[in-house]
């Protein structure tokens, strides 16, 4: 079939899409956590250069952060500081529940910085995503200088207070990038669900939809075969008139499907939909993206157990009751909305930048490891869709050359945890660092954060001597 | 006494100078070599970004590079990467005698790269220095990111060469960030004489001083007091017309003295004199900054042996002298120009621009741990000036934050030499890191180099494996 890459924007703009707006929306951690410690924090503003690489721009702008001191231990209790992701950091606040947890048992003070461009950090308030001039400093290096930059700050108040960086998923990979060019300003960094090997050459552009099927493979019989199947079955509905308003009516839509391009959009908002539930399919009741049930995945497949004989209507009535879990589970939902799959505390125009520019990374699908529509990776295309977005175009071997590619075994500190059936473990780092790599392991981080934090003290004791080195 | 920030620029605009004239012309590296190896090399250009932290510039200027390859040994054979400092790059390559001299034993490649904005590589040609806005890109962010790109560039060719990165004062600064900052680029580094700790409050201000001073004390008898008594007595005669002319034909200078502030310029330009004899008092005949003797340093202080009691006139004629031998060793100048004190291979106003953004390397003297007249460090005057010159401002601890400061302890491979009369070495790292620091052992730096190889060597054959962190 033809590919055309293309993004939906917020406006629904483009007719077709590709892998990249699941990763618009879905940039997520793994760190939340069912259990509720109480939530309580301040609210602060940083002074930040707009611009950390070039001196003619002067200007500043207030980053947000926020601060929970409670259980804080003068004056040398730790700082977990959390390296904000692409969206408001109140929202990563609330759902980062691992490390209130370990607040207490540390000493520490937690710190929650939110990234530029994102949240209330309008380098350039309303005007931020104006034009590509304004957006010329939405990049992961000045963010990473941010953080650097505030920590610092932190420190001249506190230089007793080792730090450690956490975040999860793009937050992950701030984090651990954080550490391999500040390690002057981090002791170590959890980065979760981090995917530092998403990037062109690392993995095949086709791991990350592999594993979403795997999920829903064992997840129940037939599953990921009837949602394969489900593609055609839309096509071939939605070639009619009565068709879509079929479609519209089964799957309770907000906005009915009028014409043949809605349903691209339609398969687009589906394709998400299974993509959002492999990265939140937890073993516990949750609310990150979407309230649900356990083990989502395996309550959507119950409603996806047809031999290959079914009806494309009956498999299509399995598919809206499917679709229905992930997005009506409290009942509150009147209709669906196809231009919303999560939270709206993400911010998704800010991403696709960061995806135009740096943040490259391709994905494809063949409809053969995996249940969707195949589709091509085209960096060319992707390019050219960046250019009529942002008049911009992005640089595919940036980030590697960068942040190290594969080879970032010179490193130290890092504690990269991905979770089995998370599908951006595709491109993650699964093998060990030192310290050794930990699979969601709370206890052995709590553990290597008391190591750090132990040398950092002794170290720091060291100080102003000729043999700090 | 009052102390006005000032720079002398190219054009000589200012009243009042600083250490930092020193800085802008004599950044230099302690690589030169007495012995000749024939140097022969290729010229090429690559094609860098101009912006790499941005993507609204997406434009490209050539990078110049030097390529002698009669040693390597195909097909992994390291590379010895010459990371280019503020100057002409076929002047670094001439005068980096070390390089030359191991590549037969290392089997080795040797690459120049030139620094952006000096020599040929410029980004904007001859607009680049027109103004703030073109001399944007001109940061050691920028020049390490062309380097770890065209590097890049050079392995996608000779995959199975080790790259180790090599550099000399300011170049040297830039060979140890490379290396912490791009490790999967580099698998180490030799950072000689390279000051990496010259920024606020990592060293005394008067330490660089203290080292030229200490240089001259112990290079004769009563040589530093004298030249320490010389700025009073210049002082006293320049008070008169007749004084001024006495002591432009005492200098012979190119351009008599005419002006009580002409006499302000001329001790500048004798204390920029004496701080080069420093950096470059070698045990051998060199020509590096200016054709010397062995050992200029005891010869200039041949000429100031004179008790306190020595008249004004008596002391000066010593001090013209012992300037003599550094710009006249050869006998060839038919007169002293106060506008220069080394070679014109170093771009000056780059360097300037360069101090006055990122390089902050406060300097002061006290007139009595160092044998100049008493200046304090200002930062704010400094700021000012700066201002006044280019339109933007030094930030103050930005390298620091940047490139680790003091805390560099969790970085790998890296040698920094420093020579021990080198008043650079004031602000160069002299503890050890791992491995440990070594002072001009050239065998035991080609030792490591081979350590290094052989370590980079051992892990590719991993490359691709799950194993390789």
């Amino acid at each position: 079939m033809a590919t055309v890459t293309c993004f939906i924007t917020l406006s629904l703009a483009c007719l077709h899409v590709t892998a990249l707006k699941s990763q618009l929306f879905t940039r997520l951690g793994d760190l939340s956590y069912s259990s509720e410690p109480p939530i309580t924090y301040e609210t602060f503003y940083f002074n930040q250069k707009i611009d950390h690489f070039g001196f003619l721009e002067d200007g500043t702008f207030k980053q947000r952060y926020l601060v929970a001191d409670k259980h804080w231990q003068q004056p040398d209790g730790p700082i977990l500081f959390y390296t904000g992701n692409e969206g408001d950091i109140t929202w990563f606040c609330n759902n980062t529940g691992f490390m209130w947890e370990i607040a207490e048992d540390l000493g520490a003070m937690l710190v929650f910085a939110e990234h530029r461009y994102y949240g209330e950090s309008l380098p350039f308030g309303q005007d931020s995503y104006s034009d590509s001039k304004h957006l010329n400093y939405l990049t992961s290096e000045q963010a990473l200088a941010d953080f650097a930059v505030l920590i610092q700050s932190l420190k001249s108040k506190m230089p007793e207070s080792p730090v450690i960086s956490v975040g999860g998923s793009y937050g992950g990979m701030l984090s651990a990038w954080l550490r391999m060019k500040y390690p002057n300003v981090v002791v170590g960094a959890l980065a979760a669900s981090a995917p530092i090997w998403q990037f062109p050459r690392m993995v095949g552009c086709g791991d990350f939809y592999k594993i979403v099927t795997q999920d829903f493979a064992k997840s129940g019989q037939n599953c990921a075969a009837n949602i394969r199947s489900s593609w055609k079955a839309i096509n071939n509905i939605s070639s009619t008139a009565s068709g879509l308003q079929w479609l519209s009516e089964e799957f309770s839509l907000c906005s009915p499907l009028k014409a043949k391009t809605d349903a691209v959009v339609f398969k687009s908002w589906l394709q998400e939909t299974w993509v959002n539930l492999a990265m939140v399919d937890y073993p516990y009741e949750a609310s990150f993206l979407q309230p649900l049930p356990a083990w989502p995945i395996q309550v959507v497949c119950k409603h996806l157990t047809f031999d290959s004989k079914v009806s494309d209507y009956d498999l299509l009535h399995g598919v809206s009751q499917a679709a229905k879990v992930y997005y009506n589970y409290t009942g509150s939902s009147s209709c669906l909305n196809t231009s919303q799959t999560a939270t709206s505390s993400l911010g998704a125009l800010g991403w696709t930048y960061q995806a135009c520019t740096e943040m490259v990374m391709p994905m494809c699908t063949d409809g053969v490891q995996d249940m969707f529509e195949p589709e091509d990776w085209s960096f060319q295309a992707f390019s050219d869709e960046c250019y009529g977005m942002f008049g911009i175009r992005p640089r595919e071997d940036w980030a590697g050359t960068l942040y190290g590619g594969k080879d970032i075994s010179s490193h130290s500190n890092i504690i990269f945890s991905n979770g089995g059936l998370d599908p951006w473990s595709s491109g993650g780092v699964t093998t060990s660092l030192d310290p050794p790599s930990v699979r969601s392991a709370r206890a052995l981080e709590l553990k290597y954060f008391q190591e750090w934090i132990e040398k950092a003290k002794t170290r720091s004791g060291q100080t102003g001597s000729e043999n700090q080195l």
